[in-house]
């Protein structure tokens, strides 16, 4: 039988979730590739650990060196994350004509050109399934399956943790610190919470993803990016009476050859199916000009959901080494001639319905005076909602709003901020309706 | 520039959808692939119908034959549909060594095997992305993406008519007849519904995911089917009273080396995100051993939606011609010395949770009675209710059992149905807990 010599660089959680696919599911592979994935070499700096997997003998190392210029390893698998020793590895194993997994969306998202073309120039394949929604075949999904469709828009939850905290304030009504210290202690949140929470890494699988549906260069830096820190249950109380819920989305939209791309809490409907994603389950929806509106859902992350992509890459890639020929799906969806630098809208120039909830003090003509800021701006109110119910030194006014300009909105909010009246710093809310 | 020259049979919804999609996003194509697909033959009865496609000169023919002998076309789409001349035309096709797509979902659960069997002999690819879930990608989610998972189970709505007319009786309250005559004034269903309603083509479908899932001859004759006619507004009423939708489901299971397939109405919980797919979508989740639960979700008819998937499956088997290599992905995601027999169960054996409604005379004593013979038949009640609503004679009574075997219940209910207290046809429809 044919054999596929893989190195794994990095035995953590994926890692080893990939050694216990190949290891335990051997046999499926076997029948289904028609040949043997065999685990040559694996490389972590910890290699006494037990990690319920019985590596072979002389697999692990500590030196990714072994790894990276095995002459006899056909394709390496970057699990150890990071920007700066997993992107010298990858070179290194694209210079020595190895076809490279990642599962490192921040790699890709600061990197990825460079890396791109480097693999492209070498013809080597780098697959990166792994790295956006753990085992929803979202990169396939937009490479392969809709490859007759240009992408109108891409809407995700694409962040475990954030949609856990969020679920849990809007079940349970507690407050951001407490949904979040609840989410470290049951292990859905890291102790150093800030990738998540702030919405970064949202932000590189939105990278990537906007890349792969518009042959665009990754762009990371023109993202504009807001995490969920923030959020108050008192926001997600009313959301949900009109009939909203609360989630980070990543977002990124194609119109006149310009793109959006942005991370931010959102208001959804009900009736999107993405509101009913809960937990720290992801999903995404895609817009296509034919196949209209279809979803992707499942886990996001995890040893096992996001190692199952990571084996699903490497199969792509044995598949294409039995048949003797070189990588045929282009990384980024496009002919690598075709791929060109597409201008992302600054934020500015985004058209939405918001929700805004002011503090303010009590007192007659103080809605007057906030409405007649909002129309100097051509912010037309759609509803407003009082509650008698103290807040930081006023009582809360809640807002919605008729579509309106980011821009106009921020300096509406500025002016507003600066009131006597005003008792707290204004929040901001998109709406992101159908018709947005 | 290099060229793939398709041939088209049958030019009617989805041909012409396939034709709309390579003519208007030609260039998105090339760019994407590198290469041109020039639809150089399309037969169809009617060549003089205005489809507001612009085929080139000399394109349209009559004669299927010009397309499946024509020397220069490397890739035939036979959109015809039926078993008899589509099954010839693909057979040429195949014999002419050409890679062949299908919709044809009847023909590959009735003649798949012997088709995927001249296809592997001949060395050509024959893939049905568009047989299967519309625009889902659910047969490359099954046999790429998650090719290093046992799959465990499927569950699917997979015919937009049934769940059109299930969601207008559950937000209607209106009967299966006037959903019936509503679905097709709307275009949702056929004139002649049956091979919808009466859960064929679901079943077609089933074939085709359960062969592909588990490496198994595909079975067609081995399905259980049911459809949906006889559910009433009354039934759904009650199942929403309790936390369940009802769903035409497709149903596949694999444990002890044998597997379910089943399509019959059930009643699921809210929690199922099936529950929430109305109207004509379809939705289809699939459970592996190392991704856990996973959904697509999308539009499963239409003819852009399918055509979409036909120009996926186009574009993979172009890729494979244009690197000068065989097709390689097996065809029924198994090499093709894996295939073979798994029996399925009979659906005598299913071990299910059930809501039965039975009418009968308001009477002292009638409750004892069934609960006496469902008790010899090891059918315990989870909860009955009784309501105060004359019903063919008598009254409703409606029961959800725990745990019981399909058999015993079978048995159960021709005794009871043979009281002379029941008025009417016992109503049983499955419950698909998570735990069933």
């Amino acid at each position: 039988m044919k054999v596929i010599n893989i190195g794994l660089l990095g035995v953590g959680t994926v890692g080893t979730g990939i050694a216990k696919i190949m290891i335990d599911n051997e046999a499926l592979i076997v029948s289904r590739l028609g040949a043997k994935l065999n685990l040559k070499k694996a490389a972590d700096l910890d290699v006494a650990r037990d990690r319920g997997v019985s590596f072979g003998k002389g697999v692990l190392t500590t030196n990714p060196l072994d790894v990276v210029n095995d002459p006899e390893i056909d394709i390496v698998l970057e699990m150890i994350g990071g920007v700066t020793i997993a992107k010298d590895l990858i070179l290194q194993a694209i210079a020595n004509g190895k076809h490279v997994v990642t599962a490192n969306k921040a790699l890709i998202a600061s990197h990825g050109n460079m890396i791109f073309n480097a693999a492209a120039d070498k013809g080597v394949a780098i697959a990166f399934e792994p790295s956006v929604g753990g085992c929803m075949p979202i990169i396939k999904t937009l490479r392969e399956s809709l490859v007759g469709n240009h992408i109108l828009s891409i809407a995700g939850i694409l962040n475990g943790t954030c949609n856990y905290i969020l679920t849990k304030i809007t079940s349970e009504g507690v407050s951001f610190d407490v949904a979040l210290a609840g989410a470290q202690a049951e292990g859905f949140a890291e102790a150093d919470p800030a990738l998540d929470i702030e919405g970064f890494d949202t932000a590189h699988k939105l990278a990537i993803l906007s890349s792969i549906a518009y042959g665009m260069e990754i762009s990371f830096k023109d993202i504009y990016i807001e995490g969920i820190s923030h959020i108050t249950p008192m926001d997600i109380e009313f959301a949900g009476q009109y009939g909203y819920k609360i989630k980070l989305l990543a977002i990124t939209k194609y119109a006149d050859d310009t793109v959006e791309a942005r991370v931010h809490p959102a208001m959804i409907p009900f009736s999107n199916p993405l509101s009913s994603v809960n937990g720290s389950l992801n999903a995404v929806t895609i817009t296509g000009d034919a196949v209209g509106d279809m979803m992707l859902y499942g886990y996001g992350a995890g040893m096992l959901p996001t190692a199952s992509a990571a084996v699903s890459d490497m199969v792509d890639i044995a598949r294409s080494i039995l048949a003797g020929s070189s990588p045929v799906i282009p990384i980024r969806s496009f002919q690598t001639d075709r791929i060109r630098k597409i201008p992302v809208r600054p934020m500015d120039e985004l058209i939405s319905h918001y929700y805004i909830r002011l503090t303010a003090l009590d007192r007659p003509g103080v809605l007057s005076k906030i409405a007649g800021i909002l129309g100097d701006h051509d912010i037309s109110i759609k509803s407003v909602h009082q509650i008698d119910q103290k807040l930081k030194g006023g009582v809360p006014i809640f807002m919605l709003t008729h579509q309106a300009k980011e821009a106009e909105v921020q300096k509406a909010l500025t002016k507003i901020s600066s009131l006597d009246v005003i008792t707290d710093k204004p929040m901001l809310i998109r709406i992101e309706e159908k018709n947005n």
